[in-house]
Parts: C-alpha cells; sequence; structure tokens
C-alpha cells in the first residue's frame, strides 16, 4: 500500500483535522466526525455525508450556497446514527433540515434512524435519496440504483435554494427534481486500496477496464478491453441516454474523476461527451470537469448530465464558496 | 500505458478543445497551442506556460485575476517561440506583457526568443523566472533552483497586481517577491507515461518514494523507504527552512497533488505540514490542497510556503476567476 498517511485505521480524523486546518470557514466536531459551517445561517440546514474516501466529497461541498454540514463514516462505511444526528444538530437553526442520502442500504438505515431521533428532539428533518447511476437497476448494496457523482448537482442546488430562505418542503422538492433530472455512468481503470484493509479488494488487467463500477468497487456491467476515449464517451451517453429521455434540452455535464485520472484525460473525455451530446441534439450549457466524487486512488471517470429548466439552471448559477466547490455569482 | 485519450499524438489539441468547451471566458487559439481570455483586458498582460502534463497548470490559470494567455508544448516539452509568440500577441493590449517563465532551460530559450520577436513588433515585454525547487542547486535541465509548483503563487500575485491597473515594471517586483519570497519541495511515489512514449522512463519501487524528483520525473536527491505523513512533512518542512530564513512570519501554504494522489493524503499532510510550521514559530494563514502543478499521472506531493508580507497578503486576497483557481474577494 503506497499512500501518504501515518495510521491506517486514523486516515478519516487526520483528514478531517486537514480539512478545518485548510479552510476557516468550517469546523471539524469531533465527537461527530462532521465538518461544518464555523457560522450557522439562518435558514433550512442541509446534511450530506456517507463513507469516507469519496474527497471532495462531502466535506469539501461544506459553505455557503451547499451543505451546512457533511458527516463522515469510515473509509467506504456508512457513518453511524448518532454521527449523522450531530451533523443534524449542527445544521439546524430552527428551520428544519433535509438529509442527502446516496442509495446505499447502510446509509439510508443509519440516516432514518438518526432522522427519527431528531424528530424526538423536536427537529424538523426530511430526507431526499439520490439514485443516478445508471450502471445497475439493482445492487447488492441499494434497492434502484446507485447514487454517484450526480449528488453534487443536489448539494449545489438545494443549498441554493436554502440559501434564498426558501422553505423545508420547497428546498425538499428542489432536491428531489435535481434527482429526477440527473443520470450518472462511471468506468474504472484500476483499483484502490481501503488503508485500514491495506490491498485492492478486486483488481482490474493492465489492459482492461470495468464498465459501470460503482465508487466503491462494486461490480460493473461488463469488464472490457480499454477503449479510447471516444468510445467511452459513447459507452457513457448511451447508458443514460437510454435510461431518460432529455429531449433537446439544455443539460449541466459533470465529468467527474475517480481520483488518479489526470485532468488532461478528463478534458479529452469531455471533448468527446460534448461532440456526442450536440450530436443528440442536446444543448450543453455548463460543464463541471475535475475530481468531485471519488474512489479513493481509482483510475477513471464517470460522466453526470442534469437536465435543466430555468428553475434549477438559475439555481446553479447562484454563489457558493465552499472548498471545493466555489460559484462565482 | 492505461489512458483516457484518444491518439496519444493528440493529447494536448484534445485537451484544450476540451477546456475550451468547459470554459466558456477562455478561448482556445489553435494556431499558437494558447488557451487566452476571450474579452481582452485593459492592463499589463500576463503570459505563462511550458510543457503540458503538469494541468491544471498553465491554463486552468487564465482568467480575472491570473494569467491572460498560457501556452502549450508537448508533454513535457517546452513550446516553441512562435507558440509563445502568439501568447503574446494574444495577452498584449498596449500595456506590457509579463512572461512568468518556469527555470528549465528549454523554456528560457524558447520564452526569451519569443520575447525579442515581440519587442520587434513593438510589443513591451519582460520577463520573471521562477526558481522555487529546493531539492537540486542545480541540474541537467537548469542553472539553478527548478520552477514547480510555487509558479502557481506567482500567476496568482503578479495576476492580481496586473489587475489593479499597474505598470509592467509594478507588475514584475510584485512577481520577482513573490519568486524571492517562495520556495517548495516534493516527494514522488510512482512514475508517470508520456502518452506519445508509451513507457514509464523510470520506476520507484512498491515500498519507496524518491525525495525531491521534478516534476518530469528528474533525479532527485534520494530513493528511500516511503515514509508515514508526518516524516515526509519534516523532510519538506526541514529542506525549505534550510534554504530561506522565514523568520516567524505569516506564510500561505500549498500542499499540491501530483496527479494520482487523493485530496485524503493531500489533508493529512496538510495537517502535518501546519503542525511542524507551527512548531517552528511560523504562522501559516492561507492554504491551498489540491493538484495545482501535476505530472500527468504520478503520485506524490509537493509542499510550497511563501513568506508573505502586506502587501502580497492583500494581492492573495484579490479576486480570481479561473477554471482551476477562485478566489471570492
Amino acid at each position: 500500500m503506497k499512500k501518504i498517511i501515518n495510521n491506517p485505521n486514523a486516515v478519516v480524523e487526520e483528514m478531517l483535522q486537514g480539512i478545518e486546518i485548510a479552510n476557516p470557514d468550517v469546523l471539524y466536531d469531533r465527537e461527530g466526525v462532521v465538518i461544518a459551517r464555523k457560522e450557522k445561517s439562518d435558514k433550512v440546514g442541509l446534511v450530506s455525508g456517507g463513507g469516507s474516501g469519496h474527497e471532495p466529497a462531502h466535506a469539501g461541498y461544506v459553505g455557503y450556497g451547499m451543505l451546512d454540514a457533511a458527516v463522515s463514516g469510515n473509509v467506504f462505511a456508512s457513518p453511524s446514527p448518532d454521527r449523522v444526528l450531530r451533523g443534524i444538530q449542527l445544521a439546524d437553526s430552527g428551520h428544519g433540515v433535509l438529509l442527502i442520502i446516496k442509495n446505499y442500504a447502510g446509509d439510508i438505515m443509519n440516516f432514518e434512524i438518526a432522522e427519527e431521533l431528531a424528530g424526538m428532539e423536536g427537529i424538523e428533518v426530511d430526507h431526499v435519496v439520490v439514485r443516478d447511476d445508471v450502471a445497475v437497476a439493482e445492487s447488492d448494496e441499494s434497492t434502484g440504483r446507485r447514487g454517484i457523482a450526480g449528488t453534487v448537482f443536489v448539494h449545489k442546488l438545494a443549498g441554493a435554494k436554502a440559501e434564498t430562505g426558501a422553505s423545508l418542503a420547497e428546498v425538499k422538492r428542489v432536491a428531489e427534481k435535481t434527482i429526477e433530472n440527473v443520470r450518472s455512468f462511471g468506468v474504472s481503470l484500476s483499483a484502490c486500496t481501503i488503508p485500514a484493509v491495506g490491498t485492492c479488494g478486486f483488481t482490474i488487467e493492465e489492459d482492461c477496464m470495468e464498465v459501470g463500477m460503482g465508487i466503491h468497487g462494486e461490480a460493473g456491467i461488463e469488464k472490457t478491453k480499454l477503449k479510447p476515449s471516444k468510445e467511452i464517451a459513447d459507452i457513457m451517453v448511451n447508458r443514460i441516454l437510454a435510461d431518460k429521455d432529455y429531449g433537446h434540452s439544455e443539460v449541466a455535464v459533470m465529468i467527474n474523476g475517480l481520483g488518479a485520472t489526470p485532468l488532461m484525460e478528463l478534458y479529452i473525455l469531455a471533448s468527446d461527451v460534448h461532440t456526442r451530446l450536440c450530436a443528440e441534439g442536446l444543448k450543453p450549457v455548463k460543464y463541471y470537469v475535475g475530481n468531485y466524487m471519488t474512489a479513493i486512488e481509482m483510475a477513471g471517470a464517470s460522466c453526470s448530465i442534469l437536465q435543466l429548466d430555468e428553475e434549477l439552471k438559475r439555481l446553479l448559477e447562484y454563489p457558493s464558496n465552499t472548498p471545493a466547490f466555489k460559484e462565482i455569482g
């Protein structure tokens, strides 16, 4: 295992300490293993989180215009309900709290228990479940599609809506609309190692890629020979358009790196996805190219396509100021 | 070679096309292989560049508050003088142009020839040479220290100064002060592959790291067993403080990933560097943690420490809006 770490069993805590040091607008709550805004804001609170190893998700999205708190589990492990409860408490300013959960059985169970516990404390909590990954209709880890990089759009758009002073119901409506409108698909070129385990749980042969692999290394649809970027773009767009009819609408596109893929490759892929989307009659109006939702040091990329309407487009342009996502309004 | 690309000999052009598609404020000038601001601004122009493979450097730093144009060579190869000349022409608005060159013999030669050619066209051009890497006092590729991630601070601070309407001489003074005040040091954990070559030119054994390796895989000081993050932080800080006396001043710190290193590890390293800097009596006031100057898909990281004074601190906070560096003022 070749990593710049100290103790494989303390990577999450040491990382969160680093995030706190580097970003003066957030605090690291050690009790809850939560990154939260230092100044509580007077609005609906947004909480997300899940297993660690997907950095900058989710702690990197805590700040103005996005999340109020991000709860961290161990690497690829769901955070316990008490951690999520702590996140809810830190995010609550009396206007209610929305939980943004990626669709994994463990996350859903733990976030829902926390929601119930918070309710007993008199905090109004609701939740949405992101299921953007069209690779698998069902999996061992999820009922229905898994939640992957499209989740960042939910943070962004629900976060912007909350910032405008909207009610919990309104923020939830925007989150649900975003979830309804976004689909993702990824390919993996290499495996990744959980620090506390020390070895890869799976391998991808030197000249191969795994099509549709999940962000924890869950099996995809097939292993194939590594293909050129144009063909990878075709696979991604084909799969996404087969799942959802975007018509000729405007879309925002995220080309997301899984951790070890250079920006050079992500931009080449973005160019190929763009060519294909335009040929299909879609209108890409905004691109996000970079590492938004990773799988530790996995090589590979995912493509997320979000159908826009006037409301979502306006919220996408709303300013945000978080460690990993800055939008200058 | 496992990369998401199409033609190994066209990676730079296809990448720049992707950058143009994804970032509506910049244009890709195909003649010069240059990324430039779409709207020319009425101020001193700033041009940087060099070999590709260091993304987001340098094209990702073109935009408000930083560069006006970034010139791309092939991967790890200096751009030709005609490309640099084209960058100068695109950046010039009649107030003169400053070239920010990393200290490599090829870059210096080609940028200086372009400077001379531009002078013959009546464009006032001057240049600075960044030499922040304290790993080697001399190398095959450079006379004196090499230029690495500290260069991004020069883009930022000279860029901010130019945006205030300062003269070429004043912008150059700020660039020179930044160069004087910044030092960097890196370690590499794995090699990288130039697409057009197809194989790694060197290897780093599974349990080893190369201390002081350059961002093109140039030999470092020594190969050692991979050490814990705290010890890597010590090596970096020791080397930098041995080269420059920071006193007890305020500093900005960049923990830069070389391409394949997860953000998790960079934040752990940031935390360890911070502990050490505070123990030395330095006052870190701002951190930048992420991939700023990479070596394709090399694993590893560098640390850059910039001594601040009131002027540099103020310029650091100046707004910037580029694909890879957004500062909300």
